[in-house]
Formats: C-alpha cells, sequence, structure tokens
C-alpha cells in the first residue's frame, strides 16, 4: 500500500460551520482547503455533493487481537467477575483456533470502512501466549502501513506480577514494536499497587515508551491507586506520556477536584468508552481543567463482551447519551472525543482539516456536525493517508 | 388497508432455539407455526431463507407527536432544566409548523419498516394547543390501523394542576379516543404529589381509563410519589392498569426491595428507556420479584432530545449496555423488554409467535436472538398484522 498515489480534489463538501469549500490532496497530505481550491497536476476529481467534511476518527482504546468481528457469533456464558472473564478468555484463545491476526484485520478493515484512519490497540501480552497475539497484529499493522495509523500498546491482560515472565515478555513486546506499555489495575489485580506501578514505570522507562494503564478500581482503591501513579508521572517526569483508561474512580468520588487538578497539571490524559453501567471521569469538568479526555470502543464483540462496532460515530453517540450531552454545542465536544482529543490523547501527529496535516477525510450526508453523530450516516467516501480507502460503507482498497 | 389481504406461508426461518419452521398467516393471525406447516389455500409464499424469525417489537414508550423525524436537523441551543426544555417545546411547536399529524405518520412509517407493529405513544395534552396534537396522531392512528396497533396516552407535558383547563382537556382526550391517561411528576411538577394524584385518579375512574405515569422525580421524593400512587392503586383497586414511566427513584433508594415488593403486589409495570444518565430501576430484580418491565425509547430526535432511532433492536442494545447485559440468555431478557415484556405491560393482546396470535413478524439475518440485539441488521421481511409492510428495511405498504 505505499506506492505512489494520485493527486486528489474533492470539491463541494461543507465544514462544521457550514462553508462549502474543496480540499486537495497530494503525497498524503491535505495541501489546501478552503473555497478556492486548484485541482492539484493530474488530480483525480471527486465531487463531495455537498456532504459534510470530517477529519478521519481516531480510535482511542480497543483490542482488535481479542475480537470475533466476522467469525460466527460467539456465545457467552462467562461468570459475572473479571477474573471470570480474563481465565475464561485466555482458555477460548488457547482452543478455539481464534487468530489474533486475522481477527485484527477484518476488524481494521471494518474501522476503515467507515473513517476511522488512526486507532490504538491494547494487545495481551500473557505467559500462555508470549507474543503471539503482539505478532498477528504487528502483521495487520504492516499490511495496513499505508492507510491505517496504528499505535499498538503491550498490555498484560491476566496481570503482570501476579504471572511471573510477563514483566520480561513485555520488555521483549516493546523490543518487537509495541509503541506504548499497558498495565492492569496494581491494586486489585496485582495485588501490590506501589510495585506493580515501580514495575511497569521501570520498564517504560528503560524503553523509552509512554503508558497507557486500564484502571477499573473503583472509588477510593482507584483513587489511592491513581494517587500513586501521579506520584510516579511527577517524580520520573513523564509528564504528556502517561494514559489513564477508563479511570472509573473519578466518577465515584465525592470530592474529585483536587485530584483531578493534579491529573491536569501532570498532563496525564483520560480514556473513556463511556460505559453506561460504571461510574465514568466527569467529561465536562476535565476539559474545563485541562485534561484530554478522549473516547473509544473498548473490547468489541469478543469474549468480554457482546457490544460494540467499529464506528467511531456510534461511540461519540454513546459517549453523547453517557454524559446527557443534547445541545449542538455539547454534540461537538462528543465528537472531539473520538477525533482531535482522541488524536491529542494518543499522540498521533498531524491531525485535522488543514493544510498540511495527514490526508485522512470522511464524507457524510448530513446538515450538521451534531447530525452525523446522532445519525451515524453510511461513509459516503472516506481518504485515509491520502488514498480512498471506502466508498459508501464498503472497503474499495482493502490491502 | 382494511381490505382483504392474501394467506402467506414463510418457510425456512428459525426460532430462538434454532429450530426451523415455517409460519402460515390466514386473516392477519398466525394460523400454524412448525416444521411442517402446509400453505393455505391460495397463499403467498415467502423464503426466509434461513432468517431468524422474531415476533413484531412492541414500542413501550414513545412521543410520536413531538419528533422531527423527517424534518431539517434541529439545533439544539436548550437550557439545562426541566421547565427549561418543557417550556421550549412549548413555543417551538407555537412557531415552527410542526405537524404532528405528519410528524408522528413520518415516525410510524420508519418504526414499521424496523419492525414495530405495537406502539404506546404518549401525546401532549396543553392549554396552548388542546387537542391539536392528539388530532393528528389519531390521524396517524387511522391511517395505519390495519398495521400499526397503536394506544394513546393523553400527557399533560405542561403539568396539570399547575395549568388549569388541563384536567378539563385530557378528559376530553379521553372522551376523543386516547386510551390510557398520561399524568407527570405530582410533586415536582404539580407541587401537590397528593391532590395532583387524587385528580388523575379520579378522571381515570371516570372514563374508565389505565394510567401511564411520567415519574422522574428523584430519590426520595420520587419514592414518597410512588408510595402515593401505590395507595391509590390498592384503595381504587387499580392493579394491573397503571405503568409508571421512567421511574428513576428506584434505581437511587438505598433499599428499595419492600418498594418493589409492594409495586409487584399491586401488578403496576414498570417503563424505562434505560437512559445511561440516569439511575434506573434495577431490571433483574424487579423481574425476579414479578414485576413486569419493559422498555421504550421515549423521545425520539425532537426539542428534548437529539437521540433515537425508531429501532426497538436498538433499544434493546441500549438496554443490554445499561444494564450491563452480556451473556447470551441476559441478551434475551433485554430482546423481551421490547417484544413480550412491553406487549404485557401495555397490555397488547395476542401478542407471539403462536397458532391465534396476531400476525406481526419480523425476519433478520443474525445467528441468534442476541447476534440480533447486537447487530440490530436490516429487517428483511417486517409482516404486520398478517400484511407484508417492509422489505430490506424499506417500507412496502405505506398508508
Amino acid at each position: 500500500m505505499t506506492s505512489a498515489i494520485r493527486p486528489l480534489l474533492i470539491s463541494n463538501v461543507r465544514l462544521a460551520d457550514d462553508q462549502t469549500v474543496s480540499v486537495s490532496v497530494v503525497g498524503g497530505r491535505i495541501e489546501a482547503i478552503g473555497p478556492n481550491v486548484a485541482p492539484p497536476a493530474d488530480a483525480l476529481v471527486e465531487d463531495g455533493g455537498g456532504a459534510l467534511l470530517l477529519p478521519g476518527f481516531v480510535e482511542g482504546h480497543t483490542h482488535l487481537d481479542k475480537t470475533h468481528w466476522g467469525r460466527e457469533w460467539y456465545r457467552n456464558e462467562v461468570g459475572p467477575n473479571l477474573t471470570d472473564r480474563i481465565a475464561n478468555e485466555r482458555e477460548f484463545r488457547k482452543n478455539s483456533g481464534h487468530d489474533a491476526g486475522v481477527q485484527s484485520l477484518a476488524l481494521s478493515h471494518a474501522f476503515l470502512a467507515a473513517g476511522t484512519t488512526r486507532l490504538r490497540t491494547h494487545v495481551d501480552i500473557d505467559t500462555d501466549a508470549g507474543l503471539r497475539y503482539l505478532e498477528g497484529v504487528l502483521g495487520t499493522r504492516d499490511t495496513l502501513a499505508g492507510v491505517l495509523d496504528m499505535q499498538i500498546v503491550a498490555f498484560p491482560q491476566s496481570g503482570m506480577l501476579i504471572r511471573p515472565g510477563t514483566e520480561e515478555l513485555l520488555g521483549n513486546a516493546l523490543a518487537a514494536g509495541a509503541d506504548v506499555l499497558g498495565a492492569l489495575d496494581p491494586a486489585l489485580i496485582d495485588g501490590d499497587p506501589a510495585g506493580s506501578l515501580n514495575a511497569t514505570f521501570a520498564l517504560a522507562e528503560r524503553h523509552g515508551k509512554p503508558i497507557d494503564i486500564h484502571l477499573h478500581e473503583p472509588g477510593e482503591i482507584g483513587a489511592f491507586t491513581l494517587k500513586l501513579l501521579l506520584d510516579r508521572v511527577e517524580a520520573l517526569g513523564m509528564q504528556g506520556r502517561v494514559v489513564v483508561s477508563h479511570a472509573f474512580c473519578l466518577g465515584a468520588l465525592p470530592e474529585p477536584t483536587a485530584l483531578l487538578e493534579r491529573v491536569a497539571r501532570l498532563r496525564v490524559a483520560l480514556l473513556t468508552s463511556a460505559p453506561p453501567s460504571r461510574p465514568v471521569p466527569p467529561l465536562k469538568r476535565c476539559r474545563e481543567l485541562g485534561i484530554t479526555i478522549f473516547g473509544g470502543n473498548d473490547g468489541i464483540r469478543d469474549t468480554w463482551t457482546p457490544y460494540g462496532v467499529p464506528d467511531m460515530l456510534e461511540r461519540a453517540m454513546l459517549i453523547g447519551t453517557r454524559y446527557d450531552l443534547r445541545r449542538d454545542d455539547d454534540l461537538a465536544v462528543a465528537f472531539d472525543c473520538v477525533s482531535a482529543a482522541a488524536a491529542q490523547g494518543c499522540g498521533f501527529a498531524d491531525y485535522g482539516l488543514y493544510a498540511g496535516a495527514r490526508a485522512d477525510l470522511v464524507l457524510v450526508d448530513a446538515e450538521t456536525l451534531a447530525h452525523a453523530v446522532v445519525a451515524r450516516p453510511a461513509r459516503k467516501l472516506v481518504v485515509a493517508n491520502g488514498r480512498i480507502v471506502a466508498r459508501d460503507g464498503a472497503l474499495v482498497h482493502a490491502a
């Protein structure tokens, strides 16, 4: 997918402010965007037909390696506890023929067709599977390198300290191409919050990698772990290099302001899938304090959850309902969570609708941005890194 | 839509238990359903192609008269309070040319196309509009009488006691064809919980109608109002004739069991739209106690909310995520909320997949019931009251 691609002019599209513009694309970048844009030499010209132009969507947190997307329906008969789900999944993946390479490619294709051009995926690293799932997802990343900008988090789904050998495997995963070090519930899974965080930060420092930690721990215990984490961010100069995913605890404290202010000061970003059945970090308060808070699907149709679709407009809609965002200006915030804020939180560069940005573009038939979020219309056209990858919801350039 | 219709045989469809069956339909009823069903004389034969067969869906609570469905996008700039929303809507409807007849027909068509064949709608009755919205919705009910089974609730959206004249209008609405008496927050809107409930129950008794009350009142005040309501159900013999919609209070009490047991004993049904940002009645606990609890969209794309689609499979999915239902058997409960439980709660007769039931059928390409809820596939075929009304998601028989 790295062969030379033809320049592109997309005419007659509307921005969120309702201005009608054209966009020219050369060498995978937006060359110009505005009301009077000349077609580049030898450009393919696409009439946007008055569609709304959006930047390519950003999936801030998913698990490509776990999904059953495209496989037969998985009948979920799993017990209700976190540990039930972890054990069940490890067992399933050992025995079902589930292939992380095949599955991650299938789901990535679906993401692209629905307009997602940047994506952060957590990949399980454990002592049963070693780096097998990572190898599958690395294969998918290579295959789609020309179009899908993918970050891989090496994630100890079964715990780190409690499963000796995992720490070394995580280091191997980072050496093998994972971009980010993952972690999981230092208190409630690893049973040693200080020790687990120390090991995580040491490993990240050794490999020069950022951190993205799953923190499901609720209320006071979650807040306790989060404080320990912030201490280490501060002591080790990891400002702007740490994401806390889920952070349910921040939705359940009677007075979270002091903690949130510290999160803001240390430039720790927050990821939420906006689950309706769990407390969630206070979106507007976080934004007021300058915290980057962004959205992601989490798992999509796997042994953990039957839910989820690789459509970031649907995730924006769900974020909107979770936070009771009803006004058009509030729905723009929901969209920001799956676009600019997610690019910011994950550190995807050159993101947006401006000259010089990576040419990741989505056209939808919608009157306004809020309408697009609510109605989730089929994607008329998806351009990824300057290349047309999907039309009318279907992939046309599948590597 | 009441002309004689041709008998029908739908072959090669699967039930939720995976058994392959055929269904014969004569005179708007299921004549037979099973593995060896003979086609009725002169039957139209449809090959189901192995699709999953579901009963027509039931919308337990919506507001057909308010929707903007099919109109231009409404830019929501409304203030955050209940009273802001009520006042804004009254103003909008007075000045925007919004027509309850046109809009309720547009949304009903969309409901039918997506497989909903029974529907309870609340219709605003207030001293500005009088019965104008009701007349529009009655027109839609007449138009679709042959296919869509519609219950109309006369609903005092702007309050009853606080707007003198409303009570009389509600009586007029019941006399004019509304099936159910509505009510709204007797304490927090009407300001007189005992007085408001007394007036509501007296009016319902006078007209011999059941009651469906919007109870948004939270926590202790909601529980207080609910107790007053239950007292009146008991005193007036209204067991099995009252629905409490929303009932947020039941999701926020430290110990709701005694109250829930009384709800069960008095056969008061509960309706939830499963909003992610509000407390909700405990679904499984309610079902264990024998309470009929069912689902509905509430408003769809109106001045209150931008959200919602007339697709009860999507509502079932949202109910599933709100209650964190992940197992296949739990997803069957989510589906029950928009099918059998909703028919039970609203009192729609002859509902289900059995010989003698009203022939309301939906075919979807899904492996299992849980898969249908999660994936919300396009409706291959919709039969309403024995008549094919939609194919592949599009209405083919629009009155």
